[in-house]
């Protein structure tokens, strides 16, 4: 199968070097839209979109540029000339799915996506697998390898945030503009796509409670650590009275929760079945490796004819709802604690009181923390839930 | 897509309800063979196989009565008739699976077994899907829910193996001939299929050094408790310079490994792989809803053509050699411990004086235990190697 890779960075050497490192699959990288001269691949080189777009013999495109545009522009202009595109561009994915997903079934091809969530994991793979033949009841974990290597080194070392977000930064765990992962928005996305997966609806993302883990101290993870308890960024979906609750927050574990022993990089999915109870997925989550090794099982399954992942079986789409999803919260704020709803007070912090809350409703939490935040106090909340509840 | 039942245990009437239930998938239960009278099924009942293997109707039949006989016979005669079959039945295909895969080629019909390892855990499917990408270089897990649930009991209750066992027994998490289970017999057909998916050659089973629990006493538990050490029973290979080892053995873990956390009848399967790294798998590995989802999923995947868990792939075979996979043991004996390969006594107990050895090959260590086995000696060990190493 002819494929042209879009970008050649990282990823999309990376999918080159395993197409030609196992031939017996038939990937051919036949062309390579590059913006600079890189000499080993100047043969199959070009900075001419067009002349991918227009060439018949290519009949899959792997978007591996990232960003908004132009590889928007890109893939719509690939699935209108029917080539199916494989891509791991989770933010151009979370933005436009709805219209590429409509733009890919109309014109007759497959938009492929197994590295948008998890990275090398297979989870959203497997996601769709088990909802074939069992109800999805939860699902969720630790989808975001910035944030959890923050979270551990904070725990581990006892720095603040600030000085750890500046050594992740310094590793390369973290990118120079780190909102997307530390304002848990890359989790929203991967949450929303999970959603979408396992509930077979669009998921309305804008609509997930989202709360990250920017204004954490390390005196808030001493308080965790009193109680036995380790801090993760979650994004976690759940069945309610009222549909289905997604939402993204910062939750506490107990040491025997298999969340808590996921430290740095590591990401841990889980999915909990009316049928088969609780299945979980951990692995490394991003990274050169297993995002190339998503790409290409999405581009295997697209030669053989398999069904890579893709939402095509989506009807409708559904605004997630967590009115009614509740659970006790640690909450620890500069201003006043909130009354009527404070189960046990964990003392005084150099960045204001803390306390457990009583059970409270996910979006009526999530409202006030972001109140507070307007307001201007410096305000940290984690969920105390596990996955199974 | 028509489909006969071979049984109506909790199994088969599991597969029968899920078919139901999910008619989308277009999966019809037309014939059921059963030894007894049951009512609710009763217009599709039959206690003559040959009904079923001579309706030209019935594309696939579905194995869950479990033993080696008469589900051999029926098995055989059901590919040779070219009908595919799903099984479940580690028994029979462990003995068996060579003659079975050469009989279903030739007939050109499926024969798919995703339950036979890990119940609902989709691993040997994830197995082979990895496959294609990426180069296994070690693998395997808690792949018994029964020892799983013996081991966790003893450490958290501190009574002894033969009372663990005949609770776990009353409770039905042990089988009144627990042969299988305990002396590893079981996890080393489930690790011998792991190995014929990862490495694409048949294991030869019966040259896999085994290890059971038999033999552990509460006095060992209290060892590895002071030690910070939980006891699992693992099924691992890994390739060394001699090929591929593998091994059925207790194994120590410190309290942090994912293995340690996992209680009762829970199952981790975990491979590792040159590019991606570790990916592990996790859930309950047996019972009803789990063996009869992955049935379900088999049939699925026979039905619209996608390729089931199977070994087309395997050419020839392999007789795993574990002389070149080393790490210490734990060694508990009545009789001397072995001189020249102590790194550390642990002091006695009622059973024996216990140490920590230095690096043996593992083929070694087993043989040693054999040995002061038939010698009657009371001897247990377990080993000290994580499965990343």
């Amino acid at each position: 199968m002819k494929t042209a890779l879009l970008g050649y960075g990282v990823v999309g050497s990376g999918v080159h070097a395993l197409a030609e490192a196992r031939p017996e699959h038939g990937i051919t990288i036949s062309r390579v839209l590059v913006r600079r001269d890189i000499a080993p691949i100047r043969a199959i080189a070009t900075r001419d979109f067009q002349e991918i777009v227009s060439d018949p013999s290519i009949e899959t495109v792997v978007e591996v540029m990232g960003g908004e545009e132009p590889a928007l522009t890109y893939v719509k202009a690939a699935l209108a000339a029917k080539k199916h595109v494989v891509t791991a561009n989770k933010l151009m994915l979370s933005l436009h799915y709805e219209e590429l997903l409509a733009l890919a079934r109309a014109n007759g091809v497959r938009l492929a996506f197994s590295a948008a969530v998890g990275g090398g994991i297979p989870w959203l793979a497997n996601l769709l697998r088990v909802s074939r033949v069992d109800r999805i009841a939860s699902l969720g974990g630790i989808m975001n390898g910035t944030t959890n290597f923050i979270l551990t080194a904070m725990q581990q070392g006892g720095a603040d945030f600030a000085e750890t977000l500046s050594t992740a930064q310094k590793l390369g765990y973290a990118e120079a503009d780190p909102t997307a992962d530390i304002d848990g928005l890359d989790v929203r996305a991967k949450l929303a796509l999970s959603c979408d997966a396992a509930f077979a609806q669009m998921a309305d993302a804008s609509a997930i409670p989202t709360l990250g883990i920017r204004y954490i101290t390390a005196a808030d993870v001493a308080q965790f650590h009193a109680l036995g308890l380790t801090c993760r960024l979650i994004g976690k979906a759940e069945r309610t009275e009222a549909g289905v609750a997604a939402y993204v927050e910062p939750m506490l574990f107990a040491a025997d929760a298999p969340e808590a022993g996921v430290n740095g990089t590591g990401n841990i999915i889980s999915y909990c079945c009316e049928g088969l109870g609780s299945q979980s997925f951990f692995g490394l989550g991003a990274g050169q490796a297993p995002t190339a090794s998503a790409v290409m099982q999405d581009l295997i399954d697209v030669s053989c004819g398999a069904t890579p992942f893709s939402l095509a079986h989506c009807e409708g789409s559904f605004v997630p709802d967590a009115s009614k999803a509740s659970h006790p919260y640690y909450l620890r704020t500069s201003g006043a604690l909130p009354e009527g709803c404070i189960d046990r007070m964990l003392g005084q912090t150099p960045a204001g009181a803390a306390c457990i809350t009583a059970p409270m409703p996910v979006s009526a939490l999530h409202a006030l923390v972001q109140a507070r935040l307007a307001a201007q106090e410096s305000v940290f909340a984690a969920g105390l839930a596990s996955l199974e509840s």
